[in-house]
C-alpha cells in the first residue's frame, strides 16, 4: 500500500526532454527565444536535468547552447543531446559528436541502439560494430570530460527479443565510464508488467544499476506515466519526462502526471513545491503556443471540475467523495459547472458565490436552468464563461442594469490593390472599419474606427464611444479572444461560439457569444463584457 | 512476457458508460438524438454492454429508454443505471428504482457505496445502514427479475480504510443474487500496484469472484486504462470504459486504448474488428460534437505521425523502428509531418506522395524547406494541409496555373433592429453580404451574395462568379472550417490560421490561410481550395 511508502524520501532527479523531445511533437514549433524562455521556467520549476536539442541537428539548436552558456541556472543542470558516432568512423572525426562536445555543457547524453534488428535495420551494422560504436562513443565523450547519460534506444524491445545482446550493450557503456544509464521504450509500447520483469531481470544481471538508472517510456499504449512511477519504485533515480507528456507521437511521459504522483501518493523527493505545477503547466502551453489539455490528471483545467448534480452535492459536504487529493495541492482549484446537468442547488451555489448579497430563490434557480438549457441548445456554454452567467442571472430577475443602448453597427472589410498600398497595420492589403452607433443617457454617439480585422475595429470603436461616458473603460483590454466553430459541418454557416476574457490589470473575467455571424457573436461577448467590468466598478484606478 | 500469452482468447466483456459517465463530461451534453445514434453506433462497433443514463434523474433519460425499447440491437444489451434504495425507505416506495425497473432493460446497473467512511459522511447512514441498503436493493431488482450489476463504489479507497467492511458490502450484493460485481476506483486515485494487491487479497476472501467480476477505474492518476488492462489479467470478465475516455474530472478508463492493449498487446477476445476503431473514434467525437484529442494512443490523428528526421528516415526503412503496432491494425495510418524538423527527404517524400509526375530536384526541396520554416513563423501550418502543401509547392516552381485573378472584395456586415424584421437567414438581426470582383480569361465578373456570416456572403459570391466559368465548382461544398487564434494575447487583433477542409463528395482536401483579418484568412483558403479543385480537375460528374 502506498500508506507505508509515505516516508521515503528518496529523491528521484526529474530529467526534462521538452526542449528536445517535446519539439518533436506535432503541433509544437519552438523559436531559439521560446527554447530560452522555456529553459530558465524550467530551472525556475525545479526540474534537475534539462535536456536542449540535438547538437549539431540545426543552427537553431547550436544557437540555443551558445546562448546559454552565458546564462546562469539556479539548480538545473543542462545536458546536451547526440547520438552514438557514426559507422566505421573515429569519434574524433565525427561532426555531430564535435558539436555536442561544443556545447559546453558538463552533461551529455546520446543514444545509441541496444536492440540487435533495430541497429541491423535502421544503421545497417553487425550487432558486434553497435557495441563497439557504444564503446568507442562513450570512451571518447568520458575521456573529454563529459557525464554521459547512456539512452539505451529499444532496451525494453531489445530486452524481449534477445536479453543478452541488450544487457551487452548497457554494459558496454558503463565499462565505458557512462554516468547513468536510461532504459528507454522508445515505441512505448511495452506494458508496465513487462517493465517490471525487465527492470528486475536486468538488476538481477548488472547489479551496480540498482538505485542508479534513468527511466524514458513513450506513451503509445497509454501508460508511459505509470511506467515511469513503476520504474522509481524498482529504484531508478532518473526520471525522464516532458512538459505536458509532449513528444513524438503520442508523447512522453508527462512531468506533470509523473511528478505528483511520485511525491504526492509514494512520498519520494521531487521538485520543491507542487503549488506551482498548475501555473507552470499553463504557462509553459502559452510560450509553446499550444493548447493546453483539459483533463490532464492533476493540472488540467477540468481535473478538478464536477459536473453531475450528485458529485456537486457530495463534494459541498466532503471533498474526499470524488477528489483524490485537494486541488490546492498541485494548484488547481475545485469547479463546479454549469450545465444542464447540475441542477438547481449548483446554480445556488454558483449565484451564491458571484452575488453573494443577492436575495434569491428555489424557483429563481429552477428559471435559471431551464434558460441555461434553452441557450445550450443554441450553442452557448457557461462553464467557462462567469461573467456572462452573471449578466444572464440578472436579466432573468430583471437587474441588469443598461449602461448603454446599441442603436446600430456596420462593418466593412475591403481587400484591393489600393489597399495595399496605403495599409499601415498589415501589409496583407486588407482594410478593416467599423462603425458604432449607441446611446447613452439619451445623448447618442457615433464612432468609428479601423483595426486589424472586423472584431478588432469593432472593439475600438465601441471603446471610443463609450469612454466618454465611462472613462475606466480605458483601463480595461482583452487578455483572450477563442473561436469554437459548432456544427462544422455546415462549414463557413456555422454556428460559431466566441469566448472573450478580459482584464482590468487586477481581475479577469470571461464572457461569450453565439450567433452564426462570428462578427455577431464577438460583439456580444464584447457588450457582456463592458457590462459586467461597468457593474462590478472594475477598472478605477 | 506478452508473447506467452496470445493464445489466451479468453473473453473481456466491453461495457461502455459513455451515455451515462460520458455525458458527464465537461462540454459534452448530448441530446435525445444524440444518445441514441451513439447506442447504436456503439452496438455496432460491437461491446457487449451500454450504459444509458441515470434513470427517473430527467425527462431525457426516461425518453431515451423509452425510444430504445422499440428498437433492436444488433448485440449489445442496453443497461439502465441507478442507485442503492434511499436510506430509510423500502425499495418498492423509491421513485428512483420504480424508474429503474421501468426502463424495460433486462440487465440494470446500481452503485452503492462500499466505503463506511463514504456512507457516513455523504449519505449520512451508519456501516449496518448501508449494507442493509445494498442487500434490500439488489434483493428488490433480483426478485423483479432484473440481472444486476453491482457498482461497488469507492471500493478500492474503502479497501484501504477497512478491507473487512468493503469485502462484507461486495458479499451482501452477491448473496442478494446479482449478476456481477464491479470494483470501482471511484475517485482515480489508486495506483496500478495497489489496484493488483487488493485484487488478488479480495479474490482471496471471495473466490466466487474468480473470473467474474467487472472493473471501473477513473483517470485522476493517469492510470485508469492500465488498471483496467491490469484487472483483466488478474481474471476481470467485464471492463468499464467509455469512449475517448470521456467521463468526470480526468475522465474513464478509454475504450480506445483499453480495447487494443487487451486484444493486440495481450490476446484477449473484445470486439470482433479492430480496423474500425479509428474511424468509430472519430465518428463518436462528430455525433458528440467535441474535439477528438490528437494524441490518444492508437487512434489519435498523431497516434503514427513522425516529425523528426531521423524518426522519419528510419520509419521508411522499417516500420518497427518507432511503432509499436502497425498503425492500419486500429484503422488508423503513418503520416509523415511537414515541419522545419522534417528536412529535405520529408518533402521529397511528400512531394512524391502528392505530385508523382513532377521532376524534382534537392535543391528545389531546400527551397521548399526555407519556405516553409518563413511561412511557419507567420502562422502557417501544412502539417494537416496537404492540398495548400501543393499550391505551395507548385508557386515555388512557378507551375501554379492561375485560373482567376481577383481585383477586390467587399464585405459589410450590419446590425440593426431594420435588419432583425428582414432578416431571413438569422434572427440576429445581422446581415452579412459580399462583393466579389474577378476576371477569368480577360472576362471581369462582379457578383455579390448574403450569407449567414461574412466568409459565408464571400464564399458564395466567389462561387457564384466562378461558377459561369468552371462549372463542376457547383459540385464542391466545404465539410469543415476551423478557426484557431495564435498570439492570442492581442486579443482581438490576434493573427488567425483558418482551415478549411472541401470536397466534391468523393475526395476530401484540407487548404490554410493565416491573417490578422479573419476574413482575409478565410478568403485565402477558400482561394486554394477553389485552385486545387481545378487542377486536380475534381468535383467533375
Amino acid at each position: 500500500m502506498a500508506a507505508s511508502e509515505t516516508s521515503n524520501k528518496r529523491h528521484i532527479s526529474i530529467y526534462d526532454t521538452t526542449l528536445r523531445e517535446g519539439s518533436q511533437c506535432v503541433g509544437i514549433s519552438l523559436t531559439l527565444a521560446d527554447k530560452i524562455s522555456l529553459c530558465l521556467e524550467l530551472d525556475r520549476l525545479g526540474v534537475d536535468f534539462i535536456e536542449g536539442g540535438l547538437a549539431g541537428s540545426s543552427p537553431k539548436d547550436d544557437a540555443f547552447y551558445t546562448e546559454m552558456q552565458g546564462k546562469k541556472l539556479s539548480g538545473a543542470k543542462l545536458v546536451a543531446f547526440g547520438q552514438t558516432v557514426k559507422s566505421g568512423m573515429k569519434p574524433s572525426e565525427d561532426r555531430m559528436l564535435k558539436a555536442l562536445c561544443d556545447a559546453g555543457t558538463e552533461y551529455v547524453s546520446v543514444f545509441g541502439k541496444t536492440s540487435a534488428v533495430q541497429a541491423k535495420e535502421v544503421l545497417g551494422v553487425s550487432p558486434e560494430d553497435n557495441v563497439k560504436m557504444i564503446s568507442d562513443t562513450v570512451d571518447y565523450l568520458v575521456k573529454t570530460g563529459k557525464k554521459v547519460f547512456f539512452d539505451a534506444e529499444h532496451y525494453f524491445d531489445g530486452f524481449k527479443a534477445n536479453p543478452d545482446y541488450s544487457i551487452r550493450c548497457i554494459s558496454a557503456a558503463l565499462s565505458s565510464g557512462a554516468f547513468k544509464i536510461v532504459l528507454c521504450d522508445t515505441n512505448g509500447g511495452v506494458l508496465p508488467f513487462e517493465i517490471e520483469e525487465i527492470i528486475e531481470k536486468t538488476l538481477r544481471n548488472v547489479p551496480s544499476l540498482r538505485g542508479n538508472f534513468g527511466i524514458h517510456v513513450h506513451n503509445d499504449s497509454g501508460t508511459a506515466d505509470y511506467s515511469t512511477v513503476l520504474a522509481a519504485r524498482l529504484s531508478a533515480d532518473v526520471a525522464q519526462v516532458a512538459v505536458n507528456g509532449w513528444g513524438e507521437r503520442c508523447g512522453n511521459a508527462n512531468l506533470f502526471t509523473v511528478v505528483p504522483n511520485l511525491s504526492l501518493k509514494l512520498g519520494f523527493d521531487t521538485i520543491p513545491d507542487l503549488s506551482v505545477l498548475y501555473d507552470f503547466a499553463h504557462r509553459f502551453c502559452e510560450t509553446a503556443n499550444v493548447k493546453m489539455w483539459e483533463f490532464s490528471p492533476f493540472v488540467g483545467k477540468h481535473a478538478f471540475s464536477h459536473k453531475a448534480g450528485v458529485h456537486i452535492d457530495a463534494v459541498r459536504k466532503y471533498s474526499s467523495a470524488y477528489e483524490h487529493v485537494a486541488p490546492e495541492s498541485v494548484g488547481n482549484s475545485r469547479k463546479f459547472m454549469l450545465s444542464e446537468q447540475a441542477g438547481r442547488a449548483a446554480v445556488i451555489a454558483k449565484v451564491d458565490e458571484l452575488l453573494p448579497k443577492l436575495g434569491f430563490s428555489i424557483s429563481d434557480a429552477g428559471v435559471i436552468v431551464d434558460k441555461i438549457k434553452e441557450l445550450e441548445l443554441l450553442g452557448y456554454r457557461f462553464e467557462g464563461a462567469d461573467a456572462s452567467f452573471e449578466m444572464l442571472v440578472k436579466d432573468i430577475l430583471g437587474i441588469r442594469k443598461s449602461w448603454f443602448h446599441l442603436n446600430t453597427y456596420k462593418v466593412v472589410v475591403f481587400d484591393s490593390d489600393d489597399a495595399k498600398a496605403h495599409s499601415e497595420n498589415d501589409k496583407s492589403g486588407v482594410t478593416a472599419s467599423a462603425i458604432v452607433d449607441v446611446t447613452v443617457d439619451n445623448r447618442r454617439e457615433i464612432t468609428a474606427d479601423n483595426g486589424i480585422g472586423p472584431v478588432d475595429a469593432l472593439d475600438k470603436a465601441l471603446r471610443k464611444a463609450l469612454t466618454s461616458f465611462y472613462p475606466s473603460i480605458a483601463n480595461m483590454y482583452l487578455v483572450d479572444y477563442k473561436v469554437r466553430v459548432l456544427e462544422s459541418k455546415l462549414a463557413t454557416a456555422s454556428v460559431v461560439r466566441v469566448v472573450v476574457e478580459s482584464s482590468d490589470g487586477k481581475k479577469n473575467w470571461c464572457t461569450v457569444g453565439v450567433s452564426g455571424d462570428i462578427i455577431k457573436a464577438s460583439f456580444d461577448a464584447l457588450v457582456d463584457s463592458y457590462t459586467f467590468m461597468l457593474d462590478n466598478n472594475l477598472g478605477s484606478s
